[in-house]
């Protein structure tokens, strides 16, 4: 019989809110026969004020046993900034090599966007998830000093690039417009620029039905705001992967329904899945967040896991829901959850 | 007497048309006392393809002669990738020592923006100019192999961070908000990001009437389009800069409105003065192209040398122009600078 071994993270102030409906949601939407069992797990501002750590080899080590991770949201005021994202969140897309960073956006009927004329949104991106300027490479000499002079590096391999570049193709191919755009900065950084836009030339051979082009990063925020659906598939750097998702969740109604998956495609790790959202400390503890993000993100969880018609019904009843949503008065957290948890259910 | 002894570099595709109209539009603000001399450089696609050449030392030995350079665009398809944006653009910002890349977004009545609610957009961004990723820095090795490794290294030295932030911080004080934002990655980038963050939180203790923020350049893409009225003046590095302003263009009437100088601000090189858009070879030769960039580029200019009043008058123009033109029909390039260059003579 099938199961599901989830390790969950809540995380700090409103992970511990929307996660709670993502559960809910999911055991709503599993078959009887499906036996869930999850773990949670406490990471985050309180575990790193309490003991100092982050993420400890033992940590890994225990999150290696589960099929997946699902994340609430990590990251508060009161942690320096970078301590928690370098030492938590990129520290495991790391050890878990996470190459595809998959971020879908669409603009579902109901949902507001800030762009006139209700464009017809429907893309998703694949960030590269392992490398560019995320690797920490770099350093600072003569700190504080006025002759301090620091680097930050971006590395680029064949190895890592080609893959990302191989599973973007594989997902243009599989959707029904058939197209990838390599979004890249290849007239000012060259060396990194030749390598992608190479082997993303390469890789196209492979795949003769899908559409290619290539965009500037400047020029693509451009585009997504003027003609976002031009976009169907986007691959491209760690860093522009960054700046271009929240920018596509801006536009296609917002990072209170962006999700978020961080893949490992050969199942060596457990691949995590997370709203694109943080921890938003303001409205934390208040069950004012929407929880849809993180239900969405249990979507992506449940067909990277091969559950694609449980997938598909918890994708209908959050566009069902945000259908209804105009005019009506603002929901709790888990009032949203309760509605999406009878839909899957029914 | 005054004058202004200026090099004019029109460039690719319309380029050469945007330009002709920014120096009409010059002559025709210009006090008679003021003595104009311009000197025309062929640099671009065409001399690239004739002799090999770019931007030699003899050619910047000949432009350093100038108080200023108005340049049209320079790039075209025939051309590789990478090879005028490093060996022409990149080169002349690098020898010129333009460390201020001074970009302002302003909505102005009449002008069609992408985003719901006309927002009240009116904001300037000063880029880092000569350093961060654009450095050139970086290298390739085992090209073409599956073993390929390209890196690209963003080099951030206290001396280059704090004069394009103290450079900021004046702007901002001389402005009625006195608002200044960084834009960074500093909880990824944390070499770089902690020494802009601290140059930054440095210089403000001078400038105690400054309002100062920081956002991460992920979330700086959100509120370019959910609340772009929130911005004064940002600082940021020449990459998150170049990316941020042409989505602050896109959102605040498009690139055809969108002007920019690279500025030195010793004077110990001459400053130059570009619409943001590129040359357009699609539409070049058709008298079709907006030259509105290049002549509020010249309002930019004229501001630089201290041509104060006729700098307003530009822009004065500019906006009396653009508000008329709701409903009316397309003006050719030439018509749109005739239109200009009668309103700043009146
Ligand atoms: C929090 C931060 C490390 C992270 C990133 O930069 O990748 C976030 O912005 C994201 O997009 O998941
Ligand atoms: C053409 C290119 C080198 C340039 C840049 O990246 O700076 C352009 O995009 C700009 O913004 O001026």
């Amino acid at each position: 019989s099938r199961s599901i071994n989830l390790a969950v993270i809540p995380g700090d102030g409103i992970g511990q809110e929307v996660v709670a409906e993502g559960l809910k949601v999911l055991s709503a939407v599993l078959p009887q026969d499906v036996k869930l069992e999850t773990k949670d797990f406490d990471f985050g501002a309180r575990r790193y004020h309490a003991t100092g750590e982050t993420l400890t080899d033992a940590d890994l080590d225990a999150l290696k046993k589960h099929d997946a991770i699902l994340l609430g949201a990590i990251g508060d005021p009161s942690v320096p900034s970078g301590v928690l994202e370098r030492g938590f969140l990129l520290k495991l897309r790391f050890a878990f090599d996470h190459h595809v960073n998959l971020r879908p956006s669409k603009l579902l009927p109901g949902v507001d966007t800030p762009l006139k004329g209700e464009p017809a949104i429907d893309f998703v991106v694949v960030r590269e998830g392992t490398e560019g300027p995320y690797t920490g490479n770099g350093g600072t000499i003569r700190k504080g000093t006025e002759h301090e002079v620091a680097t930050e590096v971006s590395v680029n391999t064949a190895f890592g690039v080609e893959r990302v570049v191989r599973d973007a193709f594989a997902r243009a191919q599989a959707r029904p417009r058939k197209k990838l755009t390599l979004v890249h900065k290849n007239n000012v950084l060259t060396f990194a620029g030749h390598l992608w836009t190479n082997i993303f030339n390469k890789v196209a051979e492979e795949f003769p039905e899908v559409t290619t082009d290539y965009i500037h990063v400047d020029a693509a925020t451009i585009y997504l705001v003027t003609d976002p659906a031009r976009f169907d598939v986007i691959v491209t750097d760690n860093l522009f992967g960054d700046i271009i998702t929240d920018l596509a969740a801006a536009v296609s109604g917002g990072i209170g329904v962006a999700a978020s998956g961080n893949i490992n495609p050969s199942g060596e790790f457990p691949s995590m899945f997370e709203p694109v959202h943080g921890s938003a400390p303001d409205i934390a503890g208040q069950g004012k967040a929407d929880p849809t993000a993180t239900v969405l993100s249990v979507a992506l969880l449940l067909r990277h896991l091969g559950f694609v018609a449980e997938a598909a019904r918890i994708d209908e009843a959050v566009t069902a829901d945000l259908a209804e949503r105009t005019g009506k008065p603002a929901r709790s957290t888990s009032e949203i959850g309760d509605a999406l948890a009878v839909r899957v259910a029914g």
